[in-house]
């Protein structure tokens, strides 16, 4: 059966060319049949090859048979972004968080709506490899208590990104938030915050550290340790303490432990699974949009202690 | 016709004998037909003549034939005592703002739904005599900026209220949240926070004055000031400027001038509007609950950027 007509890839922009659109989309992208990168909007940077525009406007008006876009740039200006893709009748994928505030999501995803294209807030952790199966198994056990430990070397992984310590850059909760995209995908029941400490440094206006205290309806005890200043061995993982022996999710999600006995050990294939879903999104003409996660370290900010701690320097 | 049977009052306790409870809830109780007050939880105050008890655990213990609880207390223990009311069969009225952070919401109106009864999430300035005429009105007419000026003096209105500072307390946006509720009452579009600047006095973990800019999809200019510091004239007004003349709020939502022109002036009748409404959701099994203004707090905690400021002193 010839089914080429259906096949033809999908034209997307890359819109912001920084650290996560070279280390994540580039690749997934080369590696997902579908879509072909037709043009790149950024500031400094170009890719070999590619059309490239300074701004998103300037690529919307000079590369008109772009279908979609996916926006790289830092959450604070991706709202006005999206919302001019959107305008001009594209589909559009954004990177986590899917933007500076909640309250700017439920206008986006009616616009989607109204012009029947696809927006799909991406929450990149959800894709790893352990989570499908780690909610399986808790859609069928007791969860007695979740501890989340996720402690990464800020100068590592952000090197110079000076977005993420602004207001609405989020600080600890830009990895942190991660975590919580995969709670709150593999829990049966919603979780809702308690008590939060939060520290910011005293030359900062984003936090550097949270400890996070969350539970459910059944009062399940729910931990969360995020922290930028680890050095040495890094920690991205939730225990889940079920009626059936300890469930380790570890490496961000990539692998799945059973009272030590391994389930999943899985590569890295978060962004293909993200591209492979926004196809299929586009294809079925539907939108993918959870605030969730946002609106949980929203909550963190609005009942958070604050507490100030030394300054942060790059 | 004798309808008397579908008239016996419902037995209403109130939890947390406060400000708030002796100013508006008791008179506006007595002014409603449909409720009477059968107890109270308080851990200082009592009603003379009314059955009294410490906690919410002792009155759903000591008092079974109570219908009804109105949770007066401070935010930060209201989801526990909502969750408890409602396992033991009660209604469930919340004071404003809801509860200490959003996502506590979803699952106190899941638990209503699953067991029948009402939980009615107050936003009491949404019942001020304003607010439906300004809404009808600015349905038939296009918004081109807002402006929200709310001053007032925390000494004056929240005495000795020591809650109010501490984390989920929420400082200014106490006030300030009603003017939100009313905003997101009254605009045809969703709104959105676009910045906001909060201003935490050095000694206190909630801010006691705030800049916020939010915006529409339409790209409507949205302004509020919110001020606990204002001594002399207290401000709680809301002036939006239309294609067909300037509309002023004024008096927290009680009156409405259209280019100077008076079109209500209405006297303090919130609290009564509240319990008239309660009552209805009752009768129908029905809830309502909002948390769009909390919501909006929240992403102004979230992307907010913060000064600190001189100590306040109570």
């Amino acid at each position: 059966m010839d089914t080429s007509a259906e096949k033809t890839p999908v034209r997307l922009a890359i819109v912001g060319l920084g650290k996560i659109a070279r280390d994540q989309h580039l690749p997934a992208i080369a590696a997902t049949p579908g879509f072909t990168v037709a043009a790149v909007a950024s500031r400094n940077a170009a890719l070999d090859g590619v059309p490239h525009f300074p701004t998103i406007e300037a690529l919307l008006e000079g590369a008109p048979d772009v279908e979609a876009v996916a926006l790289c740039t830092p959450p604070q200006v991706r709202r006005a972004q999206a919302a001019a893709a959107l305008a001009a009748g594209k589909h559009v994928l954004l990177e986590k968080p899917p933007g500076a505030t909640v309250g700017e999501l439920a206008p986006l995803a009616a616009a989607a709506t109204a012009s029947g294209r696809t927006l799909f807030a991406t929450w990149h952790s959800r894709f790893a490899a352990a989570v499908e199966p780690a909610r399986a198994f808790l859609a069928e056990h007791a969860v007695r208590s979740v501890t989340i430990t996720w402690k990464e070397d800020v100068r590592v992984w952000h090197p110079g990104q000076g977005w993420i310590w602004e207001p609405g850059g989020l600080g600890v909760f830009d990895p942190g938030i991660n975590a919580l995209s995969i709670l709150t995908r593999i829990l049966p029941r919603p979780v809702f915050l308690t008590a939060a400490e939060l520290s910011f440094p005293a030359n900062r206006q984003a936090p550097i550290a949270a400890d996070l205290n969350f539970t459910d309806e059944a009062g399940t005890p729910i931990r969360a340790e995020f922290d930028f200043r680890q050095t040495g061995p890094q920690s991205w993982d939730i225990r889940v303490v079920t009626d059936d022996g300890v469930l380790t999710l570890s490496h961000g999600g990539a692998r799945l432990d059973h009272d030590g006995r391994s389930l999943v050990d899985g590569t890295d294939a978060e962004y293909t699974g993200i591209y492979r879903h926004f196809a299929g999104l586009i294809a079925r003409g539907a939108s993918d949009v959870d605030a969730l996660p946002l609106s949980l370290v929203a909550d963190a900010f609005l009942l958070g202690r604050r507490r100030s701690v030394e300054p942060f320097e790059d």
